[in-house]
């Protein structure tokens, strides 16, 4: 569901949080069941050397040039530092979506803090599967790909033997984000600055 | 050891290859064993749902403004539909590497032509690590960063269990590239078209 040209992505965390897979597995989802164009970019500077991660996804009904995100329509921050350093690079009406394990100081009100590390642990054994939470929460957000299309090319990707713990960390991951109401949200990250 | 602003490198070949796994790994690799900038990039449209599959590195010692590859200096060919496909995308002076398992035609002699997937079963016991051995060729074949530094960020990224595997199938993949000698290649990959 798509009614941009142009949808912008950027998961954030640190190394070892399943970042870049869980914008693989989004990208794939995308590509392969709707009819959307996908980019989906990792660009690493000396800060890789910091052990910080970040994956972006483009997605637009037409063929993508430019495929780095300009200005994000959402930002998933999976620690404190990444949403420090990437809010700024929300558009005005993006949204924030975080860790709530991971980020206690949240720069916007318009913000979906869900504990994707402990939903990990509690309904899948596991933390390094709260890309897959927060995967979930992303999917339910934006609407961008049918759940089961996703659970689909999740299941496609990830390693055998470990379908059931991902699947049950997304799952509970769009369960989390079922109770927010975006519509309840201010209706931009900044309310202050619109007002200057 | 980056002699040029800008190299491009693009992986191709068919889902299941694991051609965005090698992709990122090399990505992961010079972006934390370097000192240059890298991105890392999956563009999907249509094509996405005919199974083939292609994942771009772009290396430079300055920040990257563009990610996406424009002309390549190394493609990297799994399979005959992506060297039909992809083969014009490479600069006159850029090198065709392809999987002789399954790639019989060839548009040039500027070819380092290796049988990944038959080193992969032969070597390391499965095929699903052909990707590992091709990489093992194009680090040799590239020096773009060093075997040694590969190997490591290579098995930071595979899957637990999976690393001698995918070690083997790689260093064997290196051992088949050093039987290549580049400069008795031709200097263009369309020595024909150069005299016109």
């Amino acid at each position: 569901m798509l009614t941009t040209d142009r949808y912008e992505i950027r998961f954030s965390g640190s190394g070892g949080q399943g970042i870049i897979t869980a914008a693989i597995v989004l990208a794939e989802a995308v590509a392969t069941k709707t009819k959307n164009y996908v980019s989906q970019t990792q660009s690493y500077g000396p800060e890789a050397r910091g052990g910080t991660s970040k994956a972006e996804v483009v997605i637009s009904p037409s063929p993508i040039d430019y495929p780095k995100a300009i200005q994000l329509d959402l930002l998933l921050a999976m620690n404190q530092a990444s949403c420090d350093a990437y809010f700024a690079d929300l558009k005005p009406e993006g949204l924030l979506v975080t860790d709530a394990s991971l980020v206690d100081q949240v720069p916007t009100d318009r913000n979906v803090a869900i504990p994707f590390t402990e939903i990990a642990i509690s309904q899948a054994g596991k933390k390094v599967v709260a890309n897959m939470a927060a995967l979930g929460a992303v999917v339910h957000l934006t609407q961008i790909v049918s759940p089961k299309a996703m659970e689909s090319a999740l299941l496609a990707r990830v390693p055998k033997g470990t379908e059931e713990m991902n699947a049950k960390a997304y799952r509970a991951g769009a369960r989390a984000a079922k109770k927010f109401d975006l519509s309840a949200l201010p209706p931009t990250v900044t309310p202050e600055e619109e007002e200057l």
